[in-house]
């Protein structure tokens, strides 16, 4: 415990990010050229369609499961293991636009559920992730956030690869370029 | 020379994305809790304030200027360096709400700015980077496009650090966070 009023901005902190994700997304995303929008991260990597399925898949499964979880059961069932692979094949037919529009839906939905389920006082409450054993429902909130602010950067790194020839002689001046073929990359 | 349609679709996928940096700055940012926009992305890095700082530094003495100087003198003077930190000091007194709005009135600006001077024609115009040396007005506007992308990722980790205790166990999954103090780390 952190006392009542630290809990209380926590919970609205960690939800003023949440809600704009969905927006950031729109924004960088929807009606986007094409030319921006196939190349992946890395080679092995996620196209920015590929990001916004995997967001939609732990919507899906993943955000508000957990905290039901954690409510209803505590650290006696442990959490289910997020499908990282979902969204291939599933969102093919799918176009970007409609993606992004399908995540904002869910991530509203999610956020309505999240103030119906949750008070400051449920923060230390725990649940057992499958690999990480104990963890409470503040760290998993934390890590909904940080999780969109993860994967937002992949979309954009994507993006920044769309234009990897373009640059010409100042790539080694985009970190965001070198760190997509040696992680370990500073720019100049 | 690619082609007239390459070379205009070039010039209106590159505005696409110059056109939408201030709209992703401004719902990422403005209103923003402060528990979000204090960390650095890396520890000698920059905050989000100091990065939209650069960004306007960039905007005022960098992208257009260098266009200017392509058109007008072509190889014969090199650009003037950037100051990286031109914004330490000069931006103490504004609120990150006023940069963010400062940034998105020189964007604009700047976009009217470039429709004016350049058509698909002076893409291969070459101009003199006082390192990098001869570079063409097409790699210009592909580097202003990706420079964009690479800051809005360093906001992004920046803001993601301020969340690094709360994470707990998860952050050995979270990239953003483990690249901020091993850039070489690869999430588990």
């Amino acid at each position: 415990m952190r006392g009542a009023g630290a809990d209380l901005a926590f919970l609205a902190d960690t939800r003023a990010l949440l809600e704009r994700t969905p927006r950031v997304l729109r924004d960088l995303l929807s009606g986007m050229p094409a030319a921006w929008l196939e190349t992946a991260d890395t080679p092995d990597g996620w196209r920015p369609r590929d990001v916004v399925g995997h967001l939609i898949t732990a919507e899906q499964t993943d955000w508000i499961p957990r905290v039901e979880r954690i409510l209803d059961g505590g650290t006696a069932v442990p959490f289910d293991l997020l499908d990282r692979f979902a969204q291939v094949g599933r969102d093919d037919a799918k176009s970007l636009d409609d993606l992004v529009a399908e995540f904002a839906a869910l991530r509203a939905a999610s956020l309505a559920r999240l103030d119906e389920l949750v008070s400051p006082a449920d923060l230390e409450r725990r649940g057992t992730h499958p690999s990480l054993g104990e963890v409470t429902l503040r760290e998993h909130l934390a890590t909904w956030a940080v999780h969109d602010l993860d994967h937002v950067s992949q979309a954009f790194a994507g993006m920044a690869g769309s234009y990897d020839a373009e640059v010409g002689p100042w790539k080694v001046y985009l970190g965001i370029l070198l760190r997509r073929e040696d992680p370990s990359a500073v720019a100049s």
